[in-house]
């Protein structure tokens, strides 16, 4: 068995991470991120821990439930990394939904944080 | 009206680029990867322009027409931009499918090349 490249195992182990914290308690989201770091939720921009987790807090849904169905992650020309992650999300009693989100992950002071954040449904005008 | 910063511009410019080309000739994609560039398609990972670009055009359609939804960027900690896309594709005639694409752009040499590169149809099993 091939052992996975380690910016697999820093990348996987972060989204195991995010998705836990998300769907226990959203709160908690300020330790991934630092007071630079961008979010753009659905088109809108976000910088800094505080405006991202006061965002993601705000959300209009009590229960949310991620479920992966695909991960990939690569090094970046500058020692970061580039993870994208497409899954389904079901909100309090909402349809199931598919998404999108990627993530840039960047090593400061010997731990892992998240730089860059981007999240889409996956809503398309099918026709 | 407010100008657009300038990660928007150059990354929405790349993206118009990118599906042109990629849409009416994709032999010619090599020209915005480097050697170092990396792609993932489907969970497959392919490394330096050539490998990349024999990836794309080896893939088993003739005929294919991307559509964007929704497309999104952000500077990076190391001067780079982050582009992501949701949209849809019609390869063919197959049916339309769903898809996410995220790049990675870097500035080298005073012109903006691919340094990353994810691709992933929108497929999940819903239930």
């Amino acid at each position: 068995m091939v052992d996975q490249p380690l910016w697999e195992q820093i990348g996987s182990s972060f989204v195991q991470h995010y998705y836990q914290l998300f769907d226990s308690d959203r709160t908690q989201l300020g330790s991934i991120y630092t007071d630079t770091s961008c979010l753009t939720w659905e088109g809108q921009q976000f910088q800094g821990k505080n405006d991202i987790v006061e965002k993601l807090t705000s959300l209009p849904f009590s229960k949310i439930a991620h479920s992966i169905t695909a991960q990939d992650h690569q090094p970046t020309p500058d020692c970061c990394i580039l993870s994208m992650v497409v899954g389904q999300l079901k909100a309090d009693n909402d349809p199931i939904m598919g998404f999108h989100q990627s993530f840039i992950l960047k090593n400061v002071n010997d731990s892992w944080v998240c730089t860059n954040d981007m999240f889409r449904l996956a809503i398309h005008n099918f026709g």
